[in-house]
C-alpha cells in the first residue's frame, strides 16, 4: 500500500481523500491542518488528522505528501520545506513562477533524497502533455488552449471585493466561432477578446449602485477589461440554487500540416463538474509515479513532462502492453 | 543532427521522409528498398538509396532506422534483425502479437545495446496514451475508442479479393448517437453493431453480378457481418475523383466518476487527412526519443507509455517548463 499524507484539507485536499479511495493501492495515512486537528472530520477511518507543526513526525511513515495549498503562498513555502523530508506532489499553477519553483523543489528534493513531482493538475498538467506531444507530432503547426466554460475562482474572488458586492461567480466561456476556426485547421491569429468571454453572476447588496457594480467589474485590468464581460445580478439564493458547483473543463488544439495541404487536428478536452475533485484524482495518480521513481533511487524535481506515462499505473509493463497498447 | 534510416519506401516510408523534413534536428541519410535501388526517386537531396541487402554496412552512419514495412509479414522479422544493429522505430500494430514482438525486439536490442520504440502511432500509440492516462487519473469509469471517419485499408482489400470486384474503398464511421452517448458520460454497454458501420464503395466489373457482391460483402466473417454496412457501385472514375485520399482518425473518451453523481469527461480525437504521413510523423517524434535513450546508455524494448514526453522534444527541459508548462 501507497501511504498518502495530505497537507491542507480545503477543496483540494478533500478531493484527494476521495481519490484515494478510488485507488486500492492506497491510504490516506495522515492529514495535516493548521486548524485545531480536533475540529477537522475527514472521511477516512483510522487515518489521522494531525498538526502541521507535527508533519516531521511523520517521515518514514508517509510514501508522500500531496501538498494542497495555493500557489499565492502555500506552495512556494511548503514545496521547498517538505521536499526535504518527503516525496511530493503539487498544483503549483503560476506559470510564470514555475521554472524558481522547480529549481527550489529540486534543491530540497537532492538535499532529501526524495522526489518532488510539481505543477500536476490539468493545467499545468495535462493541457501541457497535449501542448508538448502536439508540437513533437505536427512541428509545422499551432496549439489552441481553450478554457471552460467554467468557475473561475481568481476572477469570482476579484468581484467580491468590488464595494457593495455581497457574493459572485464568475464563468470562462470559450468563444465558439474562435474553437471552430480552430478545428477547421485554418490556425487563426486570436486575441485574448477573441478567444474568451466572460459571465459573472452577482449578488448586489440591497441599494447599491448596480451601475457601477457593472461598470468597475468590465473594466477592471487584467482581470475583464480586455474580455467581452456580461455581468447578471441575482439573487443570494438563486446562486446557492443555480451555481453551486465548480464545473471546469477545456481544451488543447494542435492543427498541422505534414506536407502541402495535408491538414491534421489533434483535440483533448476535458469536460469537469468539479474542478477540484478532477486535479485532485491527477495529483493523486502522479502520487504513485512519484512513490515509483524514488524507489528507483531518483531523486531531484520533476514535471508531468518528465515521467514517463507507465508510472501512473499500478500495473505491470506487461499487463499493460497487453491490454491497453 | 540525428541521422535518419528509412526500411521501406512505401506511403509510411514516404511519409517519414516528408516528416523529417519537418524536424530541423534531423536528416535521412538512406533509403532501403528491396527494389532495384536506381528505380527509386526520393525527394531528400544528399540522401542514399540502398539495398535492403546492404543495411548492415551503415552501422555507426544512421542513429535510428525507422522500420517502415507492414505488421503482418515485415516487422515481426525486422524488428529484432535490426534492433541488433540499430536503434529502431516501428509502428508494429497487430494487437494481439504485441508481447510476443516486445520480447523479440527486447532481447535483440539488449544483444546490440540498442533501443527499439515498437508499437508507435495513433493506435496502437497515442490513442494508448490516453487510454492509460484516462484509467489511471479516473480509475472508476469506463474507456471507450471509436475510429473513424476513415478508410480501412484492411477492409478495403478484403473487398477488392472478391470475384467481380475491381476496386474498393471501405470507409469506418462510429455512431453518432453511441458517441453522444459516452459523451453525456453514461458508460454505455456496447457492441460492435452500435459503435461502428461499415460504408464500401466499390467498382465493379461490367456485367457483374452487383447483389452477390454485395451478399459477399455484408456477410463476410470478421470484416463485415458484425456490423451495419452500406455497399455503393460507383465508376472507377468516381473512385478516382472522390475517394483519392487516406483520411483516417477517431477518438478515446474516458468518462467517470470522483465521488457520488460527480462525473467528467476526457476525449482526445484525431482528424486526419492522411493517415500514413500522421503515422509517420509520430514515427519521427520517438524516433529522436530512441536516439535519446541509447545516448543514457538505455538498451532493450520500449513502447509510448514508457517514454518520457520530454523526450520526443528537441528542447531542453528548461525551455519546456518555460514555455508550454
Amino acid at each position: 500500500m501507497i501511504r498518502i499524507g495530505i497537507m491542507g484539507y480545503g477543496n483540494l485536499g478533500r478531493g484527494v481523500e476521495r481519490a484515494v479511495m478510488k485507488n486500492p493501492d492506497m491510504e490516506v495515512v495522515a492529514v495535516f491542518t493548521r486548524r485545531a486537528p480536533e475540529t477537522l472530520k475527514i472521511l477516512t477511518e483510522g487515518a489521522v488528522v494531525a498538526s502541521v507543526a507535527d508533519a516531521e513526525k511523520y517521515v518514514g511513515k508517509i510514501d508522500v505528501m500531496i501538498l494542497c495549498g495555493g500557489s499565492a503562498t502555500d506552495l512556494p513555502v511548503q514545496g521547498p520545506q517538505y521536499a526535504r523530508l518527503f516525496n511530493i506532489v503539487d498544483s503549483f499553477d503560476t506559470h510564470a513562477k514555475i521554472p524558481e519553483h522547480f529549481a527550489d523543489c529540486d534543491a530540497a528534493s537532492r538535499e532529501g533524497g526524495t522526489v518532488s513531482v510539481i505543477s500536476v493538475g490539468w493545467d499545468p498538467g495535462l493541457f501541457s502533455l497535449n501542448r508538448l506531444y502536439g508540437r513533437c507530432i505536427l512541428p509545422d503547426g499551432k496549439d489552441y488552449t481553450f478554457w471552460g466554460r467554467g468557475v473561475s475562482q481568481g476572477h469570482s474572488d476579484a468581484i467580491r471585493r468590488i464595494d457593495g458586492v455581497i457574493d459572485a461567480r464568475q464563468y470562462t466561456i470559450p468563444v465558439p466561432e474562435a474553437v471552430k476556426a480552430v478545428r477547421r485547421g485554418e490556425n487563426p491569429d486570436l486575441t485574448t477578446r477573441e478567444k474568451h468571454t466572460r459571465e459573472c453572476f452577482v449578488v448586489a447588496e440591497e441599494g447599491a449602485d448596480l451601475a457601477r457594480i457593472e461598470r468597475e467589474i468590465v473594466t477592471m485590468p487584467n482581470y475583464f477589461a480586455d474580455y467581452d464581460t456580461t455581468v447578471h445580478f441575482i439573487t443570494k439564493e438563486e446562486l446557492e440554487r443555480d451555481h453551486k458547483g465548480i464545473p471546469h473543463g477545456g481544451r488543447v488544439i494542435r492543427s498541422g500540416e505534414t506536407s502541402d495541404g495535408v491538414g491534421h487536428v489533434v483535440e483533448y478536452s476535458l469536460t469537469l463538474d468539479s474542478n477540484p475533485e478532477f486535479t485532485s484524482s491527477v495529483l493523486v495518480a502522479y502520487a504513485r509515479a512519484a512513490v515509483r521513481l524514488a524507489k528507483e533511487g531518483v531523486s531531484g524535481a520533476k514535471t508531468v513532462l518528465d515521467i514517463p506515462p507507465a508510472y501512473l499505473s499500478a500495473e505491470t509493463g506487461e499487463e499493460l502492453r497487453k491490454t491497453l497498447l
